[in-house]
């Protein structure tokens, strides 16, 4: 039988960015506290927080101090090291949800694929690249473009290479930098996300997302997807089998090609909260973080279904180089009734870096309404100092 | 133009109770921050806020450093003293909102309800009470029983005596046992409040609540409210002009008697967020608590429009003497998909003390079906040891 005292139960969470934060305003309201380790002093996660652990993400003594405080461990970020966080689980006894070999297995695209698609689960053609010829054979077999992928350490899109022709695959190989891979490029009807909650002996997935990317960076979610219902059931197929492998509990996001024919294709899987489910936090009965609360201790999954058409919106930093982060403008998001601001408390803004989202939900505009809406907002706020 | 960076504005609140607690989760996603001044060391609302200064609600040099490190004071329990936010509200230029001033008319029930109804607000009739011979007078005037209430100091129903028969009279002013004041007994129908905030040219009411008191403690609020529609309309008029009466921004909660010919009388108002207003969290497109964050800096407010039937029901020390908190058999609630738990993090429970509340918002069920499951959940946990 589920108790509550004060203090609750303690979650350890490696990475204290924007996602370690809203998982600490989810955890609050339940009476769990959180315990970020994050390199960066008073990182977005430290207001809500417990206590943040001022250490680097693979740093073993601070993981342990993370772990003597908790009562179980997540990660908000990849770059968590799968080796320590077992050993050091295993000394404390403190569980890690997802569990670490999950990690191991996504952070290198070519085993995360091999094991998916050893899984049934539905992925583009692809193969080891160990030189250029190998890309050049798989313009051949796939026809071009591919997209030529750094094995590991990629995320928003770094590291991945598209390549229109065969004279161009050694550049592309050695922009990389190091273990590639290559896929046959999606030419993609539209980019869908499955938000899905893995539990004890449950599975919840969220209402499907459709993602806009720019320059690879997400931009935009609209729910529901502009998906038809076969897609829709394909795609929470697909994110039930993805979840089969995966191994532990938590939030994972997934994410989906859908092509013109109406086939879905795994792209991504993140196993965390993920960018493209933001929406949740007003647009769904419970929020990804809340889930992702419940997974990691093992309390029953919340309801999962939809409250009300939304978008979110991604604010990013309209910056050329780095600088102290102030927005400007902000009086029509504030002003506007279906629009919530959510600000991740980052000191320093850069180039197109993850500043804070806004959510539009529908009383009862259509997502286009919102989406046009969002976009409109999102032009108003800037970084640079001619806003001011 | 609003602007926003990291620290955002600060807030400093007198008093880190459960409504300093929501408030810090209402404003962290805007990128405000809190410091809380409350005596209790890691007081509910320590988690959320940046940081609590450990001190009484009148020790000067602790609200002081409270107003140097704010951009603006505001309160959230009446025990704030009026004195002291006003002088050191001059000496550090750090506004207060609500106006001391307000807290002082609101703190005497006499002086409340005088300068209510002479700015036309519906108030039962009422009087001084000197001596015991006004209680006997009172009840010649208006009938029994009457309301024998503490002038100033009582709070859920703490100072309040109901007055039978003349022969009660001495006993019961000597019970409240300092300045009184008698009212008419009002036959209400039902109680209702009204949520509202004050901006800085505009008020936004959120829809009217129901509310349901046991031993005149909150149990349970209900919106929409089944008042009919011109009760509902004198409400929100009635909430109108006692804003008027108030200086200063920020949320208020009315509380109003509705009598069965649909007569709408002022019953008490709190200069802050209110227990009967904390289902705005799911329920309205904004909540109380990011409303009032809004309101004391001065930002426009939010939509107040209801997202759809809410229920709230507090969860109360169901004890019969102090003890260390712990909330058995948790489970039905998190396993219920409409309802939401808030847990206040007190770490010891008391008769009768409001340890959390859940909330249960509709898909399609009708508020009766809320009511139902609300107080079926409240039935399953218990603090007692028996639960375990």
């Amino acid at each position: 039988m589920t108790t509550l005292r004060t203090p609750g139960p303690t979650i350890g969470v490696v990475g204290g960015g924007q996602l370690g934060r809203m998982l600490a305003e989810a955890a609050t309201p339940l009476g769990v506290e959180l315990v970020v380790l994050d390199p960066t002093p008073d990182c977005p996660a430290a207001v809500g927080a417990r206590d943040q652990i001022v250490a680097e993400f693979d740093d073993e003594a601070g993981i342990r101090e993370l772990a003597e405080r908790a009562d179980v461990l997540t990660f908000e970020i990849e770059l968590a090291d799968q080796t320590v966080l077992d050993r050091v689980s295993e000394e404390t006894g403190t569980p890690v949800h997802p569990k670490p070999a999950t990690l191991e297995t996504i952070h290198d695209k070519l085993v995360q694929k091999r094991e998916l698609e050893a899984a049934g689960v539905p992925v583009p053609p692809f193969r080891e690249v160990d030189d250029a010829d190998d890309i050049r054979e798989a313009i051949d077999d796939y026809g071009a473009p591919v997209m030529v992928k750094a094995r590991t350490g990629g995320y928003d899109g770094r590291g991945n290479v598209p390549v229109e022709s065969k004279s161009d695959a050694a550049e592309a190989l050695e922009s990389v930098a190091g273990p590639a891979m290559v896929e046959a490029f999606v030419d993609f009807e539209r980019e869908i996300s499955v938000i899905a909650a893995k539990g004890d002996d449950e599975i919840a997935p969220f209402p499907i997302g459709e993602n806009v990317h720019e320059d690879e960076i997400l931009r935009e979610t609209i729910v529901p997807a502009g998906s038809s219902d076969d897609v829709t059931d394909r795609a929470r197929e697909v994110a039930a089998d993805v979840l089969d492998v995966m191994e532990g509990r938590g939030v994972y996001g997934i994410e989906l090609f859908e092509t013109g024919d109406g086939t879905v294709l795994l792209n991504e899987i993140a196993p965390r909260p993920h960018n493209s489910g933001h929406w949740t936090i007003e647009g769904a009965e419970t929020s990804q973080f809340e889930q992702h609360v419940r997974a990691v201790l093992g309390w029953p999954l919340g309801a999962s279904g939809l409250r009300s058409p939304t978008v979110s919106v991604n604010l990013l930093g309209d910056v050329d180089e780095p600088r102290e982060a102030t927005l400007h403008g902000l009086d029509r998001i504030l002003d506007t009734p279906t629009a919530n601001l959510h600000w991740y408390g980052k000191r320093e803004t850069r180039p197109l870096r993850k500043m804070g989202h806004v959510t539009l939900s529908a009383h009862d505009e259509s997502t286009d309404d919102l989406l046009a809406i969002g976009r409109e907002l999102e032009s108003t706020v800037t970084f640079t100092h001619d806003g001011a």
